[in-house]
């Protein structure tokens, strides 16, 4: 197999052929159509995540056919189309991942690769609406989204939704479920042309939170948010208090601008806001977004698909985000 | 009718006989046995708190004998004894209160007094295992920290609950409620006294939270809280989320020390945790803490009783809090 490697932090991934592991039972071997980047990616190689050991083949999403079926494991699943399930080992409680939690692609080795052997428990069909693209931008960001709307935020139809920062895999897969759930969605952003692409997917409408008065704007437009999803935190927090609505909710699966300046813990109470963290997803929530990307027909955004080879540059990418939707990597 | 009446702020209470305002249909009167101090009582004759226009009779806890029925309300109310749901107008939201709530003293004239009107869907039964004391004491309170540990803090029997600042009003209803709901109750004071009070009343046991490692003694003694119950916010927040469990609850109707330093974003979403505003509570959630301290035959604990004429002593104590439950003032 040919893989994508981590051989230290700070340095260039390096493409080299590989022996497969040994094949431990329940588990198969998955060949690689599409893999797909997720910021955990590049935050990685900048060595700044716990446990990094290399070498390690990074990359959490992929989607592929089953080529090897290990001990223990129905051989009906052999040539099958799947998406992988990269968070491994959630443990029995709903409400927050075990201790044994990881996800794929750290310390496990990933799906930037030719191959990747993982446990058949981890295996979902294909949904025969996405192209390989699509179904490898899903798992990590979709579940994650999923989560964060409806499991840790509540989400009822025709609620208001806010989403923060649009154009990250998360944020554009929170703007699509949430939509095609049957709330009005708003998004933020600092780009004006990400407003008019989210108002394409289905926004309905937008504010450049680089301006000062965007909650005024919002508040005139929108009136109040029942369910915020950001990711941001940091000086901008203060605005979401302000722009949610009484006995609202603002979940953060993310806090990429640093911690919220002082909380106005008196609005909290008064409008009985909750302020929800979230990461990730458990097995349940995985297999609800598989049944809502479904039943919707909700089809990722791939802002670009790049070569395996060139996987460096689509790692570099994850820094400044410059993307709306994901960013891919072709395998073979 | 004599009531205890603010007439500016900053100054004494001032006893005066009164003519009782015309009986609204709907409305009935209740001849008062007993009122109940809140700490709400303090900042409104300090003028710390909105649409204060005195004269205004004061008090939002009492319970006592119905006595005159207005137009369309069943005249056998006549001669029950009776508690009062203070929470006026709370709206079809169960998750926050409409712009039209407002408690009982405030703008209505309220309990202080030896007759208040109110409208009948306010009454409730006086469970028949309370003194007149314990009835009085039981409202407010009671109905906050009911909604803080169920309708916001979900409670689920055998979880860990830490409440902190052990003694006031509603700190000892929770941790009575909690106690009797089957969980595992911690406490925090600056008082060992107050700790070994609650530990009388059933919390497993208790920390100084002024000593500095006192999250470290909860790790090993109790490790680690499912749900917190908090309403003094400021320096001593951050503790609350490193003793909260993966997937815990910290839950605010208050925030008396002020809002919290900045917040740990990364480890409230690493950990799932949910920060949780809460303010007094629903017709729903007021039922429900009727029929739980009922079933339980849980009794509020009463400090002490002062005399209706010695009413600003009583509100002068609900400054500093060293009292152990609840103050009330004896009518009649």
């Amino acid at each position: 197999m040919r893989a994508l490697i981590l051989t230290g932090v700070k340095q260039p991934l390096e493409l080299m052929d590989r022996t497969p592991a040994e094949l431990a039972p329940g588990e198969v071997i998955v060949e690689l159509r599409i893999a797909a980047l997720n910021r955990r990616d590049y935050w990685i190689t900048q060595g700044m995540y716990p446990g990094i050991e290399p070498p390690v083949i990074l990359g959490s999403d992929g989607a592929g056919v089953v080529a090897v079926c290990g001990e223990g494991v129905d051989s009906s699943w052999i040539g099958r189309e799947v998406i992988i399930n990269p968070g491994l080992n959630w443990g029995s409680n709903e409400s927050a991942q075990a201790d044994s939690f990881s996800i794929l692609g750290l310390p496990r080795d990933g799906t930037f690769a030719t191959h990747v052997s993982i446990p058949a428990t981890q295996l979902h069909e294909k949904p025969g609406h996405l192209s390989w693209e699509e179904a490898a931008a899903l798992p990590l960001a979709g579940v994650t989204a999923h989560r964060a709307l409806f499991a840790q935020g509540g989400l009822r139809t025709g609620e208001s939704v806010l989403i923060t920062g649009i154009g990250g895999g998360v944020a554009t897969m929170a703007l699509q479920m949430a939509v095609a759930s049957g709330a009005d969605v708003w998004v933020t952003s600092s780009s004006l042309d990400k407003i008019e692409r989210a108002k394409g997917i289905g926004a309905k409408g937008g504010f450049l939170y680089t301006e000062n008065d965007w909650t005024k704007r919002f508040r005139g437009d929108a009136g109040a948010a029942n369910l915020i999803v950001d990711s941001a935190g940091g000086a901008g927090y203060k605005s979401l208090i302000d722009v949610a609505a009484p006995g609202g909710r603002i979940v953060n699966y993310g806090a990429t601008t640093g911690p919220p300046e002082s909380i106005d813990l008196f609005k909290v109470f008064w409008k009985q806001l909750r302020l929800q963290g979230s990461t990730m997803g458990s097995p349940s929530d995985f297999t609800a977004m598989m049944k809502l990307v479904t039943h919707h027909k909700i089809r990722p955004l791939i802002d670009r698909v790049i070569p395996l080879e060139q996987g460096n540059e689509a790692v570099a990418m994850m820094k400044s985000s410059p993307q709306f939707g994901k960013i891919v990597l072709a395998i073979s």
